[in-house]
């Protein structure tokens, strides 16, 4: 069978949602989209591809900053929408930012508070 | 501040994705959306509160099948297009079919292995 079979692309116009997960610490380190190319290439690489629904092409995570997302495990929802990567965070940060998780803002009341890790500097990595 | 105001609605056309994940296990349960109404409606019960994009309604999760979401941690992610609740799961079971979590399907190779728990019988459940 077709690991693609699973999947439904259509419902949401040619992509899924993607979901990594630190496959160590359990953390939910990013979300993002992928289509039927970059779901293979992620097969093919052991690497995560996703697809930038902003640029319009696939992109590897860690292509610039060299924290590639190594595929532990790969499951698939109920409904055929959503994929969730366990994964092995390299540079151990998943976030543009140089925080670990891009989910790195926690609400305390009414207020959102930075509470993630600064693990590189964004300015050194991607020189800007 | 008014916590919305990280949040970006506009990008996803009204929407932003959330994802439960199980507080004491680290499971992901589920991902869905929320739109601002949902959102707030989270925030002031204490409970999850999704928006269905397919019955275009307000969907407070476990209404019919008691397994509500309680809220013990909001994230909001770096570009604010993502939510991620940190949640008790009542019932042990988030996903219709009555597994614990909905991405219960596991890639083996080139085939799809379901290795979620059965916690409940959805027919005796939903009665259907």
């Amino acid at each position: 069978m077709d690991p693609l079979e699973r999947l439904d692309f259509e419902k949401r116009g040619g992509v899924v949602m993607a979901i990594a997960q630190d496959e160590a610490t359990g953390e939910v380190l990013m979300t993002a989209f992928m289509n039927e190319a970059s779901f293979r290439k992620t097969l093919e690489t052991g690497q995560v591809v996703y697809w930038s629904t902003s640029r319009d092409r696939l992109w590897h995570k860690g292509e610039e900053s060299g924290n590639v997302q190594v595929v532990k495990g790969v499951y698939v929802d109920c409904d055929g929408d959503a994929v969730l990567l366990r994964v092995e965070q390299r540079g151990r940060a998943a976030c543009h930012t140089g925080k670990r998780s891009c989910f790195s803002w926690k609400l305390d009341a009414d207020r959102w508070v930075d509470v993630g890790e600064q693990v590189f500097d964004p300015a050194e990595v991607y020189g800007r």
